[in-house]
């Protein structure tokens, strides 16, 4: 079996490298549009003005136009009177003719019967004339080149008779989707089929860029359809990206390919993730070799294409602004690679703190979760927690800080809450994480969350949450709002294949287990002390999911025979479900957060009507 | 003559009363679009996952599928021999089959010759395993109502088997632009021809917000005409914008056609520029009367079309950041308005300093030029001068702050080394102001620009420049860099019908003058000492102008018969030219700035052979 291992090149070299193999040769494409249409394009060439603008004297108000000389001596004491041949009546933007320098406004005017008009002011030469030349005078350069065209300038080039642009050409990228297991966009894949999403992102990406993009149909693994399908994809646009191949598998032919047509001068970069990404050219088109994980691609979209987009562009593509934040939790890092981190961001108080999210490169949810990225530099072994870092926006800083920070025990409640939020059009967002019940008491005693979803269960009193408060917050700092009941229990597989019945028939079963810290978790290990149950004996006791639906999904998809959750995860992936116990999912929420407007409305929102139909219709809720 | 006066309601509460009014009876419009083409919608409801992903175990890495349990005990040690059933080879994504749990590495394999895999560690069970759910997992929220749809979020929905979403229409905006003199563009209009160039501009400022924008032909100042227009637009679009005829003359029909077919909030906002607003509704469709200046109407379309689009989207449309300036010179402003002041900006050293710009509402160019807008509330009456102030950027910040500042006198010149400097690919931009040589004195002596561009006769020498740097840097903080010859005349109308040979003849003629501070002004000023010539006596000595090619046009447009300038902006304008003098146009630079790049940059197209070429086609120019 063929294995070759990639290079390991620190990104700046990576660039130089391949912009320096691009640019040999490179020539700007250029069109020529209509100047109505130009708004968002990069001008080719300096756009001189062709007329001036007013391109005659123009009225500035509507009054009367006059020769200043006439007007002279005119006061509210001694007013003058104007005959009719002395003046003409004119409206904004009228021309003042040839033997009139200056306007007097209509509100300064009375009519005589005669016909006549009294002024009560004398105007100087010119006064109220828009002369000519006034905003464009023919000749001047209204915008110089490579200038991205705004509304605004797109007007200007029409006052000043420019009724046309050279601008550069839109860049076309050519998205080629790989793979034999790959297929269209569909609700119904067969096992083993991966949805085709990437080049959805991609082209989107390209588009947000300012470029023009061309997916091509899916191509199986096989070297020479490949081949023929890069060979047509150059041919017709400016750069090529061919998604996933891109390593040095058996099945990875984008360096082979990009080889034997032109050149490849980066196979493999030092960073994390989009490490296995090829770089390279075939005659005057750009190829870029992108991995098949999501993330990773994301990531050589970002830190490469956008740039090589500015490029062919003419004009910078605008990067996203950094905010400077503290690091929630410690993050560690390899010494060999670069790593781009997805965080959520929230703003309590006067700080922006930042939590990293699931690193996997196959979670494209960690990118649309994310407020922001870390970069963690190349040869750093990680950031410790508590460390001021500078991290690049996702979203607005505004929409960043004015969300609501919910922390804790994962409900979808808490997803309701934040949809019909949006739905009453309220301008503050929801930001969620799941860090379990225990994690939301640590969150909220520090100051991290607005609001912490908790389920924790007393073992000596059988009570929940309250004990839980009232220990960690005995001076005070918390308080405890009702919030609802929850149905918990063990979900099995359809029809119960293993008879379980209880918590003791678990032991002779697969279990998936929630995560330290939260409160199914800490429900989980008091039934197992009550019933004297000894978890090392517990098949996948190890194996931690972080949602109630992830550990249905597992159930469902047979990687698992039992697990515990909420009743409304079982009815969703139509598991069988033991009832154990209704406990309470209340929120704690810090004492100062209690005056926020979002607070206020999350708890509104918490006893609505609306909000206990949509969990109704989801089951295994209570509100007493 | 019919006059009515407007009302002068400050802006927000203007704005309270337009949008209740709007909000009445309000109804998002919605439809059904691909998720592939999505991004960049607004969710109209929220996006449920509606399956897994993966959807089935799948290897994270290329390798062999085993069980976990087989593979206990193996170390580099001891290593373990799995036989040919104990394993399957599987490549990134592939199915992990039902009897296997964990993947082992492709390069932590060494492979036997009877094809039994030799492996040197063990993995635990779901190891390299991308178990069903890792990502989403069904009857997951994966983005809540109105959230605007990213290219990340485009393959999240994907992913999860969303293949189409339920958006917001794209918000349809009319827009009729009015008037007898309003022509289409073109580079040849008639005397009194107005170029319609705002629908452009409002055109482009709706589709860069998201909308969709409907442009009709132009309507005539007739008021039955008008109200087809209005009721035929009304029917097709969202919101409607007339543009002109908002304020209150004989010819401005629009408050009347809104409010016989519907209803008038708001005629009259205490802004400037765009005081005569209209805001009204007919049956459902939000109608916005414009005014007809540009920059008036900008404001308008900023401050509320741009919230009103954001209602009717669902999605608050993002607004530019701001940054803290020091204001460079007083700014004064009426009590009864808040006034929205475009400024440029620029960063020395550490502080961004603000400029205003020409105030005037006609000006469109004030808006293409400026980098920021400085608001003065109402009920002020001005910012002083050195005063912190927040500014709107229209710019990124990243382009200000590399912007190399070059200010004093006008030359196109400077215009030409800005194009060469982005024809040659450098990041940096170039911001010019013409504040003439005086003003490039002082700018250069506090340290508020890179550059200063002088051309100063020193009577008593006769020479140019360097008397001055002597006298206003006697301590040194200043160099002085040689630019150009320039050919500086008499500006005359064709055929010199006034018969002006010297200064001596203008007496008898209108003149146009240069700015105080202008190098030309104190040429002027000094040729006039010289032939103890009497300034009062010069007809329009006080009608001033800040460049070269505006003297030019109002001497071609016939509003003066002569003025002073540069033999370019004569040959531009084929005006007749008497030669006076060759002056020095230097620059003048702060000594900390000789170390930028951009000012080293700058230096360097100075002297280019393109540059050269570029201004002997001009002609008037000389280079010793």
């Amino acid at each position: 079996m063929k294995h070759n291992y990639l290079d390991n090149i620190p990104l700046e070299e990576a660039k130089e490298r391949f912009f320096s193999l691009v640019k040999k040769d490179f020539l700007l494409k250029t069109e020529t549009v209509n100047t109505q249409a130009s708004a968002g394009r990069v001008l080719a060439e300096a756009v001189y003005a062709k007329i001036c603008s007013p391109h005659y004297n123009a009225s500035a108000m509507d009054g009367i136009a006059v020769r200043a000389k006439d007007t002279y001596g005119a006061s509210e004491k001694e007013p003058l009177i104007l005959k009719k041949d002395q003046f003409v009546v004119v409206d904004t933007g009228d021309i003042v003719p040839k033997d009139k320098d200056s306007v007097i406004m209509i509100e300064d005017i009375t009519w005589l019967e005669s016909g006549e008009a009294k002024i009560f002011s004398a105007v100087h030469p010119w006064q109220n004339v828009r002369q000519v030349g006034e905003d464009i005078c023919m000749g001047d350069m209204i915008a110089a080149s490579y200038t991205k065209i705004t509304p605004a300038l797109c007007g200007a080039f029409l006052a000043g008779g420019v009724t046309s642009a050279k601008v550069v050409k839109k860049v076309v990228v050519g998205i080629i989707p790989t793979g034999d297991e790959i297929v269209p966009p569909t609700d119904n894949p067969k096992e083993g089929d991966i949805i085709e999403f990437n080049s959805s992102i991609f082209s989107s990406m390209i588009k947000e860029w300012g470029g023009e993009s061309k997916v091509y149909s899916i191509v199986k693994d096989k070297k020479q359809l490949l081949k023929n399908a890069v060979l047509k994809a150059k041919a017709e646009c400016d750069i090529v990206l061919i998604l996933a191949g891109s390593s040095a598998g058996r099945d990875d032919y984008t360096c082979d390919i990009i080889k034997e047509c032109g050149e490849v001068c980066v196979h493999g970069i030092a960073i994390k993730p989009g490490k296995p990404a090829v770089l390279g050219k075939i005659e005057n088109t750009a190829v870029v070799g992108l991995p098949g994980y999501p993330v990773s691609a994301i990531v050589i979209m970002r830190e490469i294409v956008r740039d090589l987009l500015s490029l062919y562009s003419g004009c910078q593509i605008e990067k996203e602004p950094t905010v400077k934040a503290v690091l929630q939790k410690r993050v560690v890092s390899s010494l060999k690679y670069k790593e781009y981190v997805r965080v959520t961001l929230g703003k309590i108080g006067k700080k922006f703190v930042a939590v990293p999210l699931n690193r996997g490169a196959g979670v494209v949810t960690s990118f649309t979760k994310a407020d922001g990225i870390l970069v963690v530099p190349q040869n750093s072994e990680g950031i410790s927690e508590g460390t001021e870092v500078s991290v690049t926006l996702l979203k607005s800083k505004e929409e960043i800080e004015n969300a609501l920070i919910v922390t804790g025990s994962h409900d979808v409640l808490i997803d309701e809450i934040k949809d019909i939020m949006k739905r009453r059009g309220y301008s503050f967002s929801l930001s969620s994480s799941h860090v379990g019940s225990m994690g939301a008491v640590t969150a909220i005693k520090n100051g991290n969350a607005h609001l912490g979803a908790i389920h924790l269960l007393d073992g000596e009193s059988g009570e929940y949450n309250l004990s839980y408060v009232q220990k960690y917050f005995s001076s005070g700092g918390a308080v405890l709002k009702k919030g609802v009941g929850r149905t918990q229990g063990i979900m099995v597989q359809k029809g119960n294949p293993k008879g379980i019945k209880s918590i003791k028939d678990i032991e002779n079963c697969t279990y998936v287990n929630r995560q330290l810290g939260s409160g199914t978790r800490v429900l989980f290990d008091y039934l197992l002390k009550k019933n004297n149950m000894d978890k090392n004996k517990i098949q996948g006791y190890r194996n931690e999911e972080f949602t109630h639906t992830a550990v249905a999904a597992l159930i469902a998809g047979g990687n698992a025979d039992c697990g515990m959750g909420v009743y409304s995860a079982a009815k969703m992936y139509d598991l069988d479900f033991i009832e154990i116990a209704t406990e309470k999912y209340d929120f704690l929420c810090h004492e100062e957060s209690l005056e926020n407007e979002a607070v206020k409305v999350f708890f509104e929102i918490l006893e609505s009507e609306e909000l206990k139909k949509r969990l109704e219709m989801m089951g295994g809720y209570s509100f007493e």
